[in-house]
């Protein structure tokens, strides 16, 4: 039976796991609470950027044609007839010989066309001179060189971040479309587990799954119901389940997995009705990671393992959630780096090692963050990354090179290459 | 005057900032709530992890000694007199010829000194038989195999990720003593601002900074005050300022800070009696970024240009942020990358140029995100990292190596290196 389950590659999985997750739908949010969201409008310039030609500097705005011939020698006068700050506009256009005193962000007045750089003038009570000349636009900021009215700047699907916002802010929108977050449930269960404010007891251990968990989801800025834990009993995890499923568009459970007698999930998915997408993944750790869909549910089993948990949330339920979002970019970004250190085990299966990466003179290396078995959770708590070494390989050395994912990254690549 | 300000290299300007920055004081808060914070104790394993001798798979409990000799000729037969899940204890020691069914995460019953996974056996009623012998502690997960007791697992000033909250729960933190996050306040100057609901009119353009600084606040978790925006008016501007900071404990203004006649930071700051750390930094964009100390509050007056303000906060703001809750990784990581396209323009100065980074066969490529003026906006909003080119170089040409500094990544680094 189970322990005939037929592994599959984690690349599958992904694609298995993504094809049968379905984009939720969209919501209004005021700009301040943008930060983070997933852009379901794309951002079109709605005016020039900027939106009139404007001075980059504090200087004198003249007309080139008059500069022609400066020099040293030869210093060319002009008469200085009015003086604006940024925000505001010249009381008329400068003739012949005349020139408005310009700060850095306001208005060229009507026919001039260079801006004269304070530094580069000796003035003199309301007027200055000027030794060399200028080009026509030079030293203006042309109304559109930053972005033409009407272009898409950014698509749909792009995670807003600060720079986003800063562009929302310029095209004056108070309110963006943003995906809605999906509703997802923890649910920790087997009988070890202690809350963790319960003393520790023979045979117990306190489950970290479930607040582990919980930080990731916070990581995503996406909010949770927790759903506590539950002993290995089938009909309390089935009540547990079926309520959450209610409240929830998505479902981790952790452990209960595996293959042993009081590993109750594969029966709870099968009383549900649920389709099982698959239960053994070609990984360590994680291998027992269970992914079932139900209506437009989505069920995560991950493995009550710390490290193989992380792992599989990392892998599975992160992108998956990005894309209930209509996020364009969900995967972990990858990078190369340098083994920091031999890494001697056997890889029957794809491996991920949870790991530290720091630059270096000889550039990125990543060294494993310890003690690495699936039960791990104090090398969880170190590493930013996460080595991926391949299946069938073995013996690897320090100074090898090797695949790395990147943690904590706001945003992610459009594609999943391992 | 303000025109002979001198620059000072970015390396000065950041350790000056960091020199006078100080290190605030600290809050218990709930686990739940401790994701993103800035851990204020270390982290000490309060017991060994696992906390007992337990089951890595589901199998058989045994004594190795019994099993020596086995072999496909020999197979071995043992009596099962017990059956544990994890959470729960044998009911007695197993003696010579004994073994006990044992789920993951059991403890390992007493007299037991192996595990044979099920796979290794044929099971009949309640006996099995082995065909190879087993080592003395073979599949035995070792009490403090993970970390041992009393071992510092996490320094203090590390950040809490998903990976720390699973190690806090561990060892049974319900409560986790972080950094008390600094209040900030937000105040941009400049008459030519609108709010961002505001129409556009002549001369003017919508606040962009103000709400960027506060999503780039909101990355690093951190609240703020908003003090609105305000015309380049010296009276209010010195007004607001004041309570400003009787309310904040770092105030980030932007514009005013440049040479022009409207620019009144300046003399706000000398009326304050404020130190002026610098006022002009050796960098493009964000030249006249300046920095002030009035007592323990730190002045952060940032330019009113857009690139150049997202990128003084990035490079000062971010890391004073940072050491104020204690954080000993407060700068940007820095990577290597290939530039992803030609680079004519000289760099007189340190230069931050916003970029996209993305990894190919060939390795990490970063390309320029677009328009790259001090005032540009756009390319804000694209963009991924910050390719840094140092002074004194022009020229850069596609496939030239170059540093990167990532945005939006969760832990930095210990050291400002460029």
């Amino acid at each position: 039976m189970s322990l005939m389950r037929k592994p599959i590659p984690v690349k599958e999985a992904v694609q298995l796991v993504m094809n049968h997750t379905q984009i939720g739908s969209s919501e209004k949010v005021p700009l301040d609470q943008a930060y983070g969201r997933v852009l379901k409008e794309p951002i079109i310039a709605k005016h020039d950027v900027p939106p009139f030609d404007r001075s980059p500097y504090d200087g004198f705005a003249i007309r080139a044609e008059d500069s022609k011939g400066a020099s040293g020698e030869n210093r060319i006068h002009f008469q200085v007839i009015d003086e604006i700050g940024a925000g505001h506009l010249a009381k008329r256009g400068i003739e012949k010989g005349e020139a408005v005193r310009i700060m850095t962000g306001a208005p060229i007045p009507e026919n001039a066309d260079a801006v004269v750089m304070l530094e580069q003038t000796i003035e003199q009570e309301d007027t200055f001179s000027l030794r060399k000349p200028f080009d026509t636009g030079e030293n203006i900021a042309v109304q559109g060189e930053d972005a033409k009215e009407g272009k898409v700047l950014i698509e749909a699907g792009a995670l807003i971040h600060p720079g986003t916002i800063a562009l929302l802010a310029t095209f004056g929108y108070a309110e963006v479309e943003v995906a809605k977050k999906p509703v997802v449930g923890i649910l920790a269960t087997g009988t070890e587990l202690l809350q963790v404010h319960e003393e520790l007891t023979p045979g117990k251990i306190r489950n970290s799954n479930g607040p582990m968990i919980a930080a990731q989801l916070s990581r995503m800025d996406i909010e949770y119901k927790s759903y506590g834990l539950l002993g290995d009993n089938l009909d309390a995890c089935m009540e547990m389940v079926e309520k959450a499923l209610a409240e929830t568009d998505v479902l981790i459970t952790t452990g209960g997995v595996s293959v042993g007698d009081y590993d109750y999930l594969p029966v709870i998915y099968e009383k549900l009705g649920a389709e099982v997408l698959f239960n053994k993944v070609a990984m360590r750790p994680g291998s027992v990671t269970t992914v079932a869909t139900l209506g437009s549910h989505l069920l995560f089993g991950l493995s009550g393992n710390p490290s193989a948990c992380f792992t599989g949330f990392e892998l599975f339920t992160r992108p998956a959630l990005l894309k209930m979002m209509g996020g364009t970019k969900p995967y972990l970004p990858r990078m190369k780096a340098t083994l920091g250190e031999d890494f001697p085990k056997p890889n029957p299966f794809l491996r991920f090692v949870r790991a530290v990466w720091e630059m270096t003179e000889e550039g990125p290396v990543a060294t494993p963050a310890g003690f690495n078995k699936s039960a791990a959770v104090s090398s969880i708590a170190r590493g930013n990354c996460i080595i991926v070494l391949p299946n069938g390989t073995r013996g690897y050395t320090k100074g090898m090179e090797v695949d790395v994912l990147l943690l904590g990254v706001e945003e992610g690549v459009a594609k999943w290459e391992l």
